[in-house]
């Protein structure tokens, strides 16, 4: 199967590259390396089986020229910034909706049916429901990132219901591993290779989250590719959640350090950060999926990805 | 007040511009004429009180200009052609979503604090619960428009989250009433003007639907002006539904007419269509509003003032 990774060059489309090709597909990368990394594709320059397309999604005909040919679409590309969603309030919508349905569009003009979608539990904003189930409602969007996430999947949905396509949006907690480059590990370790001696923590640290570790994450894709759900909306997460404080814990003594710890205070970190985020994956594991790494061990295994990798901190969006 | 009406020209927004002159307000209408009309503005040309400004709203420096100044923004202009969405499936992101960022972010730029938006009940898709409350869930979108109109629903609400922005978000049912301009009645007026004798139904008829008045839609608009909500979602129909074949025996009637109908058959009209479109207005009554108006009559003053208005029928976007 010759599938079509949107993204293919950043944390998740990378990883998964190596996963497809490990299981014999053919892949074409499409990513603008605004954030993705051509070191996350080196294993991959002398294999016949990847092709990489540099272009930009909000390019229409790139993404048509892109799309020809291909047997399904795992879309990952977007902006995946939460945080500064702020400062520059229109790259939401445009590369993750207008992007999403350029990518759609480039789908129904080569008549290629089957697309997995990389959505968020963003889109549940502050959900009153926890652990949080997909049939949940999500009357408030939070973050433009949210929104702009429920704007694409929206999209997604009108196609599927048009026949136009078979979709399987999976929404993500945050996703940790080798490769990881923004959030708060990394953030967390930039500090503390700066000086060791103290860390600075965005609200009260005891902001509840969820993470799950890329390969779980990868496998979860993989196993749904050559399904034909028509539509479907699949959790993806563990069945545990932490607190910031406990996973500034675990980092501190990966790295052998002991810090002083200042929190800037409040029950979120930044606008639009959601303090409690568990999502229910019920339906996922009933289809035969089960994640392997618990937070702790996806943690760590990032922080030893980052020690070995120290060029990341140089080059990834860092606070 | 100054209010701001985008789409002021149009069905809805000249209603509502008449309102809200005749309530003492000041008025600036934006609207790019696609689809609004200049006659719809002709009573209020030599008013001092209303100010017209022709431009798109895709043109962000535009819409900042046009922002400045105003206390208040009604954002009514928007792709409102659902049926006809796959045949430019790109309008409906661009002129529902994009444009909606572009409105809320020149009230950002001028600290415009109030905005009231028309979404629509089509944002529930074929929704579980009927009559369908506000918190129903809608993970499945079935139209181009209701996903558009979705996701500037997110951004609003991102930004009310934000506290940038106080919104009130009107879900609509379909909007009957003089200067109507699509929709299933003109649609089969138009048709019986043509030859009196036969009448061509899209579905079986029996698709139940919701319809206001303009007269009771402006109502509610103008009730929620001066108030400060935060955010707060609020359906807008009557307490009724009707099938389409119930609206075929009113306009028939109306128009004195016994044509031969025939169905083009199934339960939907294109696809997209939603069988069964009723909202639960509870919340809105709850706040002192009620319609006037029941569906027949609704459609009755309709079918009359297109009677009055034949020069509509050229001009309008008719099958």
């Amino acid at each position: 199967m010759l599938v079509l990774v949107t993204g293919g060059a950043g944390f998740i489309g990378s990883n998964l590259v190596d996963l497809l090709r490990r299981s014999g597909h053919s892949v074409r990368v499409l990513d603008n390396f605004s954030t993705g990394k051509r070191e996350f594709l080196a294993r991959t320059g002398d294999d016949t089986g990847t092709e990489v397309l540099e272009g930009d999604l909000l390019d229409l005909s790139f993404v048509e020229r892109a799309t020809a040919g291909v047997d399904s679409v795992i879309h990952l590309a977007a902006n995946a910034d939460v945080r500064f969603g702020w400062s520059h309030p229109r790259r939401d919508i445009e590369q993750n909706a207008v992007a999403t349905q350029n990518v759609l569009e480039a789908m129904r003009l080569h008549s290629v049916r089957r697309i997995i979608f990389s959505s968020t539990g963003s889109v549940y904003g502050q959900s009153q429901t926890i652990p949080t189930p997909e049939n949940a409602p999500f009357p408030t969007q939070t973050s433009l990132y949210g929104a702009s996430k429920s704007a694409a999947e929206g999209l997604i949905s009108a196609y599927a219901e048009a026949g136009v396509i078979s979709a399987s949006i999976f929404r993500f907690v945050s996703i940790l591993g080798p490769r990881y480059t923004h959030g708060h590990v990394i953030d967390f370790v930039a500090q503390l290779s700066r000086d060791p001696s103290k860390l600075r923590v965005l609200g009260d640290g005891q902001q509840r989250k969820s993470y799950l570790h890329v390969s779980d994450c990868i496998a979860a894709i993989a196993l749904r590719l050559n399904e034909d759900p028509g539509l479907e909306v699949l959790n993806l997460g563990t069945d545990e959640y932490c607190q910031v404080n406990d996973s500034i814990g675990w980092i501190t003594a990966r790295l052998g350090l002991s810090p002083s710890i200042s929190h800037t205070g409040g029950d979120r970190g930044w606008v639009g950060d959601n303090p409690f985020i568990f999502l229910d994956t019920t339906k996922m594991q009933s289809l035969g999926w089960k994640p392997a790494y618990t937070i702790r061990q996806a943690v760590e295994e990032t922080v030893d990805w980052i020690q070995e990798n120290q060029w990341i901190l140089s080059s990834a969006n860092i606070d």
